[in-house]
């Protein structure tokens, strides 16, 4: 039934993982289209030993596809997901755009599988320092009910796409040799410094980056008294978002449950073990698709709490995984039904 | 009283900046000592146009100093420190070797001046995150009482000395060209990367780093009921530890009071205005002696807490400026009770 496939923004930072997805999963379609904004029309791409040449994202370009997966900004989407559809297509969009519509479901396959079946022809996929943190926090909260999360991430200069991590490069060479750096993507230089903004203001002092984090999080975990606290804080590190989360449960977990419900987990890998200096860092985690989660412990402060830090790419499981992981699940779900 | 001054560890990260800020600050001394390991004997350092020769750290180099200030490693704290008493002198020490000795007032001259008085020779000064934390803490905490303090830290390379900025500046410029770089102050490159780990393994599966964030914040503000539950991670960043915190206060305070608090607090500076992207950063509180604050708002995950952000100099108020001012104090204090 997906054997059309589409891909709208082949060539952006995630884009180009979709497509290296595709193929490392082995995806099963029949016939890819690629498809851009007018800037990159003509252009080839090697996929699978062919070369596809982009075409022009427009009306009537949807005719005859299947499923699309989409990795563009908030705008684009907004305007291409809607005749797309028309024209008969599905949507797995990761753009921000459609997560919080009431009609699209917002899917991490790991934690809530089965909401993509109320789909209306588009499906979201999560916002990056979300995702990584519900792949975490899923196991818990079947076991022990989270209550509470206080989280303040450590973000990628990738997340804001090539050029972000374009600029890693240029403003930490400007600051290896004492110049100064004008930034273009970034509020401000980012090499050997730090942001504590992702987005702009959204509400209450929270950043829009900060509110994806609360709002996305109820919706994908089906639990709108999940509370969440969040920072969002840009470092200089190009792949890989960490966070520092302290969860509280209904239910007391202690640091041994709370290992184990992550180890048996789907999608988490437990690195932890102080004393032998294993922990998760950005640089182990690059170019993998699982959630890295260690430094689990007691918190010491009250509460039923449990604290840990957890590492993932952001340009796979925070997007580019997370989306083919969709597309795969609507291809398994429609082989079910077909039976 | 306070007229002959030491200074142990003089061409340390931290020591040289105390020998920037006695100059700087006008401290009143007559004569300056400068003490160290063996390795630096003999070396001269210009001190106010003057050419001063480093002399060996051993007993008897204390006799006629009234006031040292000290920069070193635990382990050189613990062995000169009670000789340097012996001899006479008043230690303000700003090693992790004193600071928990209930005979050692720990002193942030902001937030407990008074404790100094109770000193029986040694003076300690707190852990960098630590202390710009409480000094942060304060005002909130004698307004509405802290209950507790969730934080997870964005710490510098210079925290671990000189040798820690010239392996940042180093594994960057091994990663910028794609070379693989040994790690010898840290556990792993920190060049691009995040290294949740400062310390080793202290307790419950949290650091030595984190633990001195509990201790010590509980005997600075003289409150053994304040809960802190702590992270610590090291950033490539080389000045400027940065904290996101969330307190929770007995009383509620509004944001608005939040920052009202701060701004009239000594030692703070407020930065918070985020649509206008303003807000602190360690690139800018290099070289200052002040915490800056910014990101101040309300907990939107319940309880009576107040979120921020804050920076600060991690070699100067986290360290020798603290160090300097507790000096200050002491003569201050001495000429005060000479009246």
């Amino acid at each position: 039934m997906y054997e059309t496939l589409a891909l709208v923004g082949a060539t952006g930072a995630v884009g180009r993982i979709v497509l290296q997805q595709l193929q490392e999963r082995k995806f099963p379609y029949k016939r890819l289209k690629l498809l851009a904004s007018e800037r990159s029309v003509g252009k080839e791409v090697r996929v699978n030993g062919e070369s596809i040449k982009i075409e022009l994202l427009a009306p009537g370009a949807f005719k005859n596809i299947d499923l699309v997966i989409a990795s563009t900004p908030d705008e684009i989407s907004r305007d291409f997901a809607p005749y797309a559809v028309e024209e008969g297509a599905v949507v797995v969009d990761e753009s921000g755009y459609w997560r919080m519509d009431p009609t699209v479901p917002l899917i991490i396959p790991e934690v809530n599988p089965d909401a993509i079946d109320n789909h209306k022809g588009i499906i979201a996929s999560p916002n990056c320092s979300t995702t990584q943190m519900v792949v975490a926090l899923a196991p818990l909260h079947q076991a022990a009910g989270v209550k509470r999360v206080v989280v303040s991430t450590y973000q990628a200069t990738s997340g804001a796409g090539l050029a972000g991590t374009e600029e890693l490069n240029d403003s930490t060479r400007s600051a290896l040799t004492g110049k100064t750096y004008p930034p273009k993507t970034f509020q401000y230089p980012i090499g050997f410094n730090l942001i504590p903004q992702i987005g702009s203001e959204k509400q209450d002092g929270y950043t829009s980056e900060e509110m994806k984090m609360v709002y996305e999080t109820r919706k994908i975990m089906g639990d709108e008294n999940i509370q969440v606290c969040p920072t969002a804080v840009r470092v200089p590190v190009a792949i890989g978002h960490s966070e520092s989360i302290l969860v509280e449960t209904e239910k007391p977990l202690t640091t041994i449950e709370a290992r184990r419900l992550f180890e048996d987990a789907p999608g988490i890998t437990v690195v932890d073990d102080l004393d032998n200096q294993q922990y998760p860092m950005p640089r182990d985690c690059e170019g993998k698709d699982d959630v890295f989660v260690g430094r689990i412990r007691r918190d010491i402060s009250g509460g039923n709490g449990i604290a840990f830090w957890c590492v993932s790419d952001n340009l796979r499981k925070g997007a580019a995984t997370n989306a083919v992981q969709i597309a795969e699940l609507l291809v398994k779900r429609s082989a079910a039904a077909a039976k």
